[in-house]
């Protein structure tokens, strides 16, 4: 009976780092709209108003934080052109570029799950 | 001139079938308390209690709600014991372990993204 308390312990322990890795992730990507976000960058620099108009559903003021809220977290870098009207364009940063394999894990196993629908029906 | 447009648009075009696919996960994965409770189940089946106690912050009613949706959605299968009291567990399907790879590419973000700061502090 020690044994087995024992046992669950170690296990538990095991997968605490594994858990808290998965936490911090969610709590940065947190959202729809961050993973989304850098969807859309992953396929190179955009506008703001590319992004919102790509990005079905996002207000403008939201889309704004989102952001901010990344490219404090320096996964997004925003530069302004001196165009006229100016232009402010934002890309992935190297580090924002290392979120690509979540997102391609996730994009992977949304195809697997919408050919699995269409057999089904 | 109109050669890039033609260019905008092939490019619009390919991405779209991406970000579809991952807009269908993050609608099934949505919230942050699928994405853990697959990642707790990672480790082997649950009892509903064990699941209630391992992810911390999460209500009772809350669990029961996404135990469902990830039932309905064929993810987690629910098998009711006849013991006495009786006992609920909870494992993920073959369907399920798919998910695999998203939680991994997670965890591994998580564990580089730790480093990081810990490096910087």
């Amino acid at each position: 009976m020690d044994n087995d308390i024992e046992l669950v312990e170690l296990s538990a322990s095991a997968c605490t780092a594994h858990h808290r890795a998965v936490s911090d992730t969610m709590d940065i990507l947190s959202g729809k709209w961050k993973i989304r976000i850098i969807g859309e960058l992953i396929f190179g620099k955009k506008r703001f108003g590319e992004l919102n108009a790509n990005i079905s559903g996002i207000a403008a003021k939201m889309l704004s934080k989102e952001l901010q809220d990344l490219e404090q977290n320096q996964l997004v870098k925003r530069t302004v052109l001196e165009t006229k009207p100016i232009t402010v364009e934002y890309e992935l940063t190297e580090y924002g570029l290392t979120v690509t394999p979540i997102i391609n894990a996730m994009a992977n196993w949304g195809h697997q799950h919408r050919e699995l629908i269409r057999q089904k029906s």
